[in-house]
């Protein structure tokens, strides 16, 4: 159980079978940096292309197709003052006749006060100027690499993952993802500072981050899609489009999760979901969107079941 | 300024043009009960027919086409000591190859206990013995008459409110909907008391509910689609199939609301909302799905405009 | 088996249960006329109200729910010299991005030969002066008043019919619609001299029309999506939005047929289906969207099914 | 200008970066075979896993991403005497409450009559035993290399080309790709004898293939989607899910081939479109869907414009 020091030095746009930046063992930690949506790392300067480029990807060591990989997010915090938002919603978000209503789309930069945790827009005028939020930071997109040798652009996120912009992603969480390859392949990238759900101006507060994670190996475990787990909740995640495609994978994931981990009968499960699930939205700006169907562990101990 | 009581002797399942059982005028309260989803009122007596049956419509004096109609929920509780749900997930809500592995349909019942506001299913093997809920009673369908002389089934929703089965709509919230006929011709009904987001199940618990509702005209404001105010948000509310849609409507509706009554620029108002916008899923059921777009009244708060 | 004529006098803009303008008989033909969906009759006179007002409800004697309706549409021709078309296809049909590349929506006058069947723009510059249809005329919006009491706009459409503008609806078609009423009550609107597939611009062109259709009644006959047969082709018809949806109720449908009225297994249903199915697009412009699905009636015949 | 024979020996399950198999210049011919959408070859022996392993990648000399890709389909005809199909609608083709009505999901067996150009099923009762099919061979799945370094399975599809059982794609057709990738890297597989609309079953009939093709660099040329030039029309072709975003796609592009080739302007291109289109359903199957979108060569060419 090593923790690795990891300094990136080049960066995908795409998660798949590329040639690993570091071999990892199962319950190895590994100390590592990712750098903003459009390439910018954290002393500002353009290290790699637009979008979405990605630390690693990381090879466990002993990881088979069939088993699955739990990932503690340990820390994700920004590593400069500074980081950039758009200003606009994107087409796809409004009504068709509305869309030419929305503002032409800018970048706007914002101040990072590190030590206090609190995110500003550099310069706005009333009433703007008193806008500040406190950050929440996440990884908005990473994943293992996906199925059948494929190789998927960053814009996008499937059953391995990916964009998915879900703002749960914060350090403390554990995630699951399905293994496809030998040695999995983690990729890491596109932090946010924060944001509101659904990535909705097709940006967070986008900023390059130094974040520390811990791989744990659960061999032979069958999971179709991403799993998580928070200090509040269970929870299932759905990458698709149409957006009912995403709440359909989360919903079967969370079916299957129920029954086969947490010794509940079909009907049983499907009880307990109807009275009890959450769902929060993540992507929907990117080709696949995002949502999170949750359930609260207070329930799942309520009835014994954790 | 009159607070009036009134007592259903039967029941429309559709929301439209029909003769108003009562007319009220700007300001005036009303104290009264909705029956069950199938009919069933408090002393579970068949009242009405499946599904959804409204109490009204209620005719407000002065409301015109143009006009928006403010309802304030001052008092939604359960009326009797059992509800029912069913006990699968609809078909729409899972993969489809998954549809064959749901338990069979069936309906549930459920022990309410007023005095101490908690739920359980009625007879039941552990571990679900163990589940209870409190209460968290809403209105799951209630609108104005829709546009064009329309008379649509309260199994579906729309500009006009409808079986929206959001969670929200709780006794404290103020609902705002757009008037399309003289009158505005409020209906009422398929109260849940509690459920989980999106009424996966095609229920809520099922109960009937005393009900008391105060309306204010808010004369010649448009709206296009309804609104709410909680104690800590506003939020407004998409009803449309594909999901998608539903989140375009929603997300314009506040768009317009950020910037017709509170003061910001088109710009202002996308920066904002694309840093702090909460969704929360309504009905992903019946045919009209609902979205709600939610923004924090604190953001407004702190920034002046409220 | 009498043949009316019937000069309408007003017009609804909606389809539902209407008090019936005619009662007629199985078997019986009513020769009449439609005005434009603008409300324009054949002398260019505003009779009613946009958008696509009816003639109609006719009531038919004997007709119960749960019987079926045969409509043989006799004869479907404009009867005036011109009509119009808008002239920019609908935000919904192109990506969000071209949106704002789309020209500005206007009305396009077109002349009418009545006598040689071809129609051109008025006036217009080249090269589209060369432009010349020869006319298809159809019915975009026909139905019966739908289930459970509604009373539906005319802008869209359901298993009763509606504003499906499939540009199949020509005379010498047979189309069958399930009945949720007494009497049926059957509408006739929106005639199309032509238009392309989906009628992407909103309008096909649009003109008065004189119509005579006959009316068959099928006893305790069930069908749940309208169906129709042309002289090559069987088909069904999906009216829902999402388009997937539409799909899905058109495929249904003609599966249930197949195995219900042309002896073949499921599996038989199945296999044939899938080698020869075609697909049409009708409306993709308004709320719900319609598919067409067809079966050509040579391979029926050629495996002896009719 | 070349006729190259090639005879494959491995098969990619993948469109994307593979090393090419051949490198062709501008103008010449490839004379090859595919096999079937399970791997089989024209023996019947499996060669390559499935599904849709491909023959290729082509690299064609000179090709530059910003260039288009003309593939003149010179000839595809089944180069052994059986095929196979699936026997069951695909669910999410048919009501999500239908599915349990479909049966089992089986393979069966086709005779092909090459001579004949005829194919029945091998063995089966009466009355599919009268059913015979005229071949109507045609490329399921084929395209080059996607945009970004991207390696995608031949399950799906994109503006690269890809699964898109459009059964337009016949001898005789030429189809035009953006070019992503130096070298353009041309994939073909996925034959099909015939095949409904939609790929309904998940399968047209399934076999291996002879095929031959010629290609054409036009350089510098900025097309966003597939395009396609058949004996009697142009088409454009949009993958994607939902089946509205293929519409859009393909609808979109269409209009920028009539404003930038046909010397029409915006308001010219939409009314002619509008009074003309036609769209075909490619796949409706596979995680993207295929809508295609044509214009009759005789219209352009009644305008002048060709």
């Amino acid at each position: 159980m090593s923790v690795h020091r990891f300094e990136p030095e080049f960066f995908y746009n795409t998660i798949g079978a590329h040639s690993p930046v570091l071999h990892i063992s199962d319950g190895d930690s590994v100390f590592t940096n990712t750098i903003d949506a459009h390439g910018l790392d954290k002393k500002g300067d353009t290290v790699a292309k637009r979008g979405n480029p990605m630390t690693g990807p990381f090879y466990i060591e002993g990881a088979e197709p069939g088993d699955a990989l739990a990932i503690y997010l340990d820390y994700i915090y920004p590593n400069r003052n500074w980081g950039w938002t758009a200003n606009a919603t994107a087409v796809n978000v409004v009504e068709p006749q509305f869309i030419q209503n929305l503002n032409k789309r800018e970048i706007l930069r914002w101040d990072i006060n590190l030590q206090d945790g609190i995110a500003r827009i550099s310069e706005v005028a009333p009433p703007l100027d008193k806008l500040k939020f406190s950050l929440a930071p996440f990884m908005g997109c990473f994943g293992v690499a996906p199925s059948q040798g494929q190789t998927i652009s960053t814009e996008t996120s499937g059953n391995y993952g990916g964009n998915m912009d879900y703002r749960g992603f914060v350090a403390g969480t554990i995630v699951y993802f399905p293994i496809f390859v030998e040695g999995a392949l983690l990729h890491f990238g596109d932090g946010h500072a924060f944001q509101g759900d659904g990535e909705i101006l097709g940006t967070g507060l986008e900023v390059s981050m130094d974040i520390r994670f811990t791989v744990k190996l659960i061999k032979q475990k069958k999971i179709r899609w991403p799993r998580g787990e928070s200090a509040t909740h269970i929870f299932t995640v759905g990458n698709a489009r149409p957006l009912e495609q995403a709440v359909q994978h989360a919903t079967t994931e969370m079916l299957h999760w129920l029954t086969e981990d947490y010794n509940l009968s079909m009907t049983e499960a499907n009880i307990l979901l109807g009275q009890c699930v959450e769902y929060e939205l993540g992507n929907i700006y990117n080709p696949a969107y995002t949502m999170v169907c949750k359930v609260k562990k207070a329930i799942l101990s309520e009835i014994g079941q954790i």
